[in-house]
């Protein structure tokens, strides 16, 4: 089966055509052709299309919607000018799979989309009003250009984390604003820390069960998953994404109070913090230059530029606390995991959130193993003495959302 | 010399007589002459009044402010029907120390105060705005009724922490807004922390700066401190004291994203909001009966009622989280020590923190050794053979604010 898979953002859109099947999925075996992004819909957009084994192709266009861009995408796809193997009309795209930010507490795992689930995600909205609507327009669109034969399936980034028990989800609040407006902790990324279970089940050959461990996704959004026996224990996102772990444009954890107080000092509206919480703190807040970890690094480095310098370690030691935070309270942690942009690609990052593990978790960073895991490598980065090992396996969410759309159009129960 | 201890809270007034002197503090002979409390001040006030060695005597009397309030002690005190051995008029209380919540960034140690430090305390009113003005009536009515014959003394609650690296205490928002602001981890209960690193270095018998260990202060407001070197290293309240652990009636850490939630969905105000984390929340919001422990202790024992227990269990896990995340960062973390009302009598809920700890970080609860620390007993509460070990150590800030205010009228720098 080729299954498209679509994650679209408020302005962006981000797709695979990826081949898989319950037999290739067995054998590890399924493929990407095709990838491609459009950044900027609304306007003169930037098309980056690429298929498989084929140069990059950019473009300008204008495109006004999610509707228009998911259609120049179909067009692309079946055009004998992409390359694409083994696609050449609609009837080869034989599934969809839509990556949705917010199934609240209503979806457990993937479904496929009818009018039933677009109400229940509509339903989440007010949950994740940046996400959950470019979504919905993604899932709309495609439904339209593509007709009711080809079947679509909705994958929450929440969903992985239903099987937090109470004592994770609830915060210590009013517990009527829970019942009345479910405010608890939902988690994100949850595709990218359950594909990372998998993965290292897999590499481990163990059982589902078996799996105790700590990813950290660390990318533009930044999370840490402690999974108990192969389900999600607890997570550092809450209600939304903005809490937790330190970001590149997002502050994490900071004292509530710190609002109400902005409010008085400087005037701001709730819009405006909401904004400068999500969009002006982090990596770039502390340094006040970027909130790209690389272009940090590389300040340090060649600049000793103290507040880069800073930003880095307050990231590093957030991160380090939270897998101790973990550490402590699931009892049995094997391994912590590395993963996303930053913790697949930075050695560096690794070594220094690991920095005092040796002494404390009993882990420390083999430095040769460490320097190599980069570039999509998988691999064990601590020593064989450590008694917590320490990974970098690279994500693959759109392999997942094919899996699982490919696993929901044939009606297979799945175990990640 | 007979010291007053003044501790006064926005209704209330706390306070103890304490003959001290430089060599009671070498020889640790210090004693308590006299303690009291009042509170509902501005109406029909409760008054507490006790002398070492004697009954409590209780009494209704219309209290107008904390002048009043103040007046009625030293009144009590210096009477004969009072029964306070040694201090017999006015004359015999040499010197007054205060307690003051927030120092800002200025004041790093305990100071003499003059008028200086009464603008340095107005300063801070902002950053304390439910605390350090009744902390500083309290001062101007002491200067008022004692005269400036007789020394006061400030001790702050943030001072301790002031030693915190930027790591530690910057937030990851602009850094502007630290610059322009001061919005930064100040942390507090710093008295306690503090007093409770000294009982420690003192038990150990080894230097101030070889003590490295997590303090748990636990009472009506909760505060986990890393004490690296014998000084602050880290502490989980932050800009208020809202932030951190579970607490009485105070929700400790959310995801800050809440509070604009809350403003759309119940049309609340931030000050009602405020009013919410700070009064309805913790303990009493998840178990919407009471935020005393004792309570819901009995309420899950006796009527197994559920969401007291889920109370306790989220307060316990928070703590436990707490642990680990310093004990990852500091890297040679000796014992974690337990204080305030909940950490000195509760024997369960200490147990319960440490729950899995055995297998995390080789801590094992001694049953007996933790059942016989209480009421006022200091000890290990550990077994011998755990390799991070657990004390019961009760505080005693009244003390350290009465030693600091003899050091500072002698001029005699302290290390604690």
């Amino acid at each position: 089966m080729n299954v498209l898979v679509l994650n679209c953002g408020s302005q962006s859109l981000r797709f695979q055509i990826i081949e898989t099947d319950l037999e290739l999925i067995d054998q590890d075996a399924d493929r990407r052709l095709a990838k491609g992004m459009i950044e900027r819909i609304g306007g003169q957009a930037l098309v980056t299309l690429q298929a498989e084994g084929q140069k990059k192709v950019r473009h300008d266009e204008a495109l006004r919607d999610h509707r228009a861009a998911i259609d120049l995408v179909l067009r692309w796809i079946i055009s004998p000018d992409s390359g694409i193997e083994s696609v050449h009309s609609m009837s080869d795209i034989h599934g969809v799979g839509h990556r949705v930010v917010h199934g609240g507490e209503h979806f457990r795992k993937s479904v496929r989309i009818d009018s039933n689930v677009i109400d229940g995600i509509e339903d989440c909205m007010e949950l994740a009003p940046l996400h959950n609507p470019a979504n919905l327009r993604g899932i709309r669109a495609a439904l339209e250009l593509l007709g009711g034969g080809v079947p679509q399936v909705a994958v929450f980034d929440t969903a992985f984390h239903l099987t937090m028990p109470e004592t994770s989800f609830l915060y210590a609040i009013p517990y009527q604003l829970y019942r009345r407006h479910k405010i608890r902790r939902y988690g994100f990324h949850g595709t990218s820390h359950r594909y990372i279970a998998y993965r290292y089940r897999q590499m481990c050959q163990i059982n589902r069960e078996e799996v105790n461990i700590i990813t950290i996704h660390l990318g533009n959004g930044c999370s840490a998953c402690a999974i108990r026996n192969g389900d999600s224990y607890d997570t550092s996102m809450g209600f939304t994404p903005l809490e937790g772990l330190l970001m590149g444009t997002r502050s994490g954890d900071i004292d509530p109070s710190i609002i109400e107080f902005l409010t008085h000092k400087e005037g701001m509206t709730l819009r405006e913090i909401d904004t400068i919480l999500n969009k002006q703190s982090g990596l770039l807040g502390i340094s006040g230059l970027t909130g790209d970890m690389r272009d940090l690094l590389d300040e340090e480095a060649e600049n000793q530029d103290r507040r880069s310098r800073l930003a880095i370690e307050i990231f590093c030691r957030r991160v380090r606390k939270y897998i101790g935070a973990y550490y402590a309270d699931m009892g049995n942690t094997q391994a912590i995991v590395f993963t996303g942009g930053i913790g697949e690609n930075s050695p560096v990052v690794r070594q220094r959130i690991c920095n005092g593990l040796d002494a404390s978790l009993g882990l420390t960073i083999d430095h040769d193993r460490n320097t190599d895991a980069v570039d999509g490598h998988t691999g064990l980065i601590s020593t064989d003495d450590s008694t917590l090992a320490a990974y970098a396996i690279p994500t693959n969410e759109e392999l997942l959302i094919a899996r699982d759309t490919v696993r929901v159009i044939k009606d297979v129960p799945r175990r990640w």
